[in-house]
């Protein structure tokens, strides 16, 4: 079981980060794979206009990289609204300090804060746009927010997940799930709720174009969906290595004190170029420089890219197909999920 | 609308400070009556082993009472599941801080931990039963619990409720409540959701038969279904008058500096005697003994309480019939759920 919140087009580093991970998993296990719709609210409930648009692009760039709804299950989290109760279920359980403790909370209080504030200061006449942090800050601490473990431990609980995909910096996330879970079972009998195990992925780093974290807000991201040109677009414009001022200069393609984040195209190489190692090796001993590496990544990554386009736009261009994607998730998370409601209310006794 | 937590069966102090007024109210308006077992979790979540028995009895009481099914809409709030996706929307809108800052939470809290920890200290060994108030309140101190606002929110906003009854104290819940429709509706669309008016309903004060405020916890309340004997026992164990030494002595019936609490016999008679201004006057006299006064009071209480026992009696006597009921109104309310939940999804663009 995973989820992602439905952000629109997806970049690079969401595909190598997870979706590239959900891909191979779904041939060795039964997979459950949400838009996280209601997760989404968390932080962004007041404005939500681009939610259905986000929730399809999404979900084609799902299909795009080949999530199979014949082998996975694909489904609106907000279209199985037994998450919803099982959430206030889990909720009844859950102390208040186990999510006041929880360090993204404060981290993720603290940092959208700032970005709401610097969005009043840049879009706001001067008056109106008086940095007013505590105020936003009021505006996001939410019951709906803090909650936001206890929904995820809905999801992964809802599934009788056995593992659940997840990163080293995702582990105390899942060890809050794998609390309630325990804490439920204590409570309403032992092996009502699965406790779910982290399956570890190691994730390739994939910086942006321009050396940090790839990330929408940064625009420094190579979108999974990109056009030949915009794709060698940002290609030829990525950053490399600063301290390479000719060809002949020995390269640091590798992240290393003369170059930290290692250079963005060296990375790419080794994902989509089976040649890559030469490409280090020619960068280091100075015998090609960075626009004609650049160039010779390009074909290698547009094979990529193309099949994805390819099978993305298949999808697309049948009317109603992600729809229908959709409803099929739904009516088999549904009965899934129906059948742990059924296991928990009766646990409960409120059945 | 309205709800009660099934506490089990109800008492004199349910009946007149709430119910009564219930079977008034469903002969004016089309009443939603809610059997709010999830708002039971909130404080209750560690024992839940008698809720369906004190689900049934209470619903038995209610019926008893005079509560019809047919104009009433009588049902389980966890039946209508929609009430759990509401309180998780409106969850996400509503700032901790209007929760936290909400009276009633942080007394309760107190009042609970407090009284958990008395039960640890009876129950356990002396060594186990230290007070450990701090850490019952924190077991007390749940996501759910705090949200509990929040769900008598969605339970009130589901049925686009014009008016909820209300006692003065219960004033700040519902303000709480018309906040949490008027922040959705500037957010997602004016007259999205129905802003509810406060239905002020002045209550007779019925204390239990110590004097003491009438409660289940304190062992003195008269429970509205009592048998004639266990019935005539509590009048005649009531609490009168300490002032009044011989019959002859002039008596305090209403509350007043001699008497705080006034009689619990007197209160009574005013409930259920219509010749209730003869016994305030004879008491003041000394014209009459308390036990000739708790004497006179009991036919016309036992009249009252016969038709009540009659008809719980008829409901009870039909297999089935209580869950009939309440199979009856899940399908009403689900339907009335369901249509403001279409209005809430569309509205918040989820749909």
């Amino acid at each position: 079981m995973s989820g992602m919140r439905p952000t629109g087009r997806l970049h690079l580093g969401n595909y190598w980060g997870a979706l590239k991970n959900w891909v191979d998993l779904q041939e060795a296990y039964q997979c459950y794979f949400a838009v996280a719709s209601w997760h989404m609210l968390t932080t962004g409930y007041d404005d939500t206009s681009s939610l259905l648009e986000n929730e399809r692009e999404m979900v084609l760039d799902w299909l795009g990289a080949g999530l199979d709804p014949g082998k996975a299950v694909i489904f609106r989290q907000s279209d199985v609204t037994e998450h919803a109760e099982l959430a206030l279920l889990l909720g009844m359980i859950t102390p208040l300090s186990w999510l006041e403790n929880n360090p993204t909370w404060k981290e993720q209080l603290q940092e959208l804060a700032k970005s709401k504030r610097e969005k009043m200061l840049a879009s706001g006449p001067t008056q109106e746009a008086q940095p007013r942090e505590a105020e936003a800050r009021e505006e996001l601490r939410t019951h709906g927010f803090l909650g936001y473990p206890v929904l995820q431990a809905a999801d992964i609980l809802m599934y009788g997940a056995e593992v659940v995909p997840v990163g080293q910096d995702q582990l105390p996330h899942l060890e809050l799930s794998r609390e309630i879970a325990r804490k439920f079972n204590g409570l309403y009998g032992e092996g009502t709720l699965t406790v779910p195990q982290p399956l570890l992925t190691e994730t390739p780093k994939l910086p942006g174009i321009d050396g940090r974290k790839m990330s929408k807000s940064y625009g420094n991201a190579i979108d999974m969906l990109e056009t030949t040109e915009s794709l060698s677009k940002k290609v030829m414009a990525a950053y490399t290595d600063p301290t390479r001022l000719r060809a002949t200069d020995p390269g640091h393609p590798e992240p290393c004190p003369e170059n930290p984040p290692g250079c963005s195209v060296y990375a790419l190489h080794k994902l989509y170029n089976t040649d890559w190692p030469r490409r280090g090796d020619e960068c280091r001993a100075g015998h090609i420089g960075c626009v004609a590496c650049k160039k010779l990544l390009l074909p290698p990554l547009e094979a990529g890219f193309a099949k994805f386009r390819e099978r993305r736009a298949s999808y697309a261009s049948q009317p109603g197909r992600v729809e229908q994607v959709l409803d099929e998730g739904r009516k088999k998370a549904k009965a899934a999920a129906e059948r742990t409601l059924e296991k928990v209310r009766r646990a409960m006794r409120l059945r």
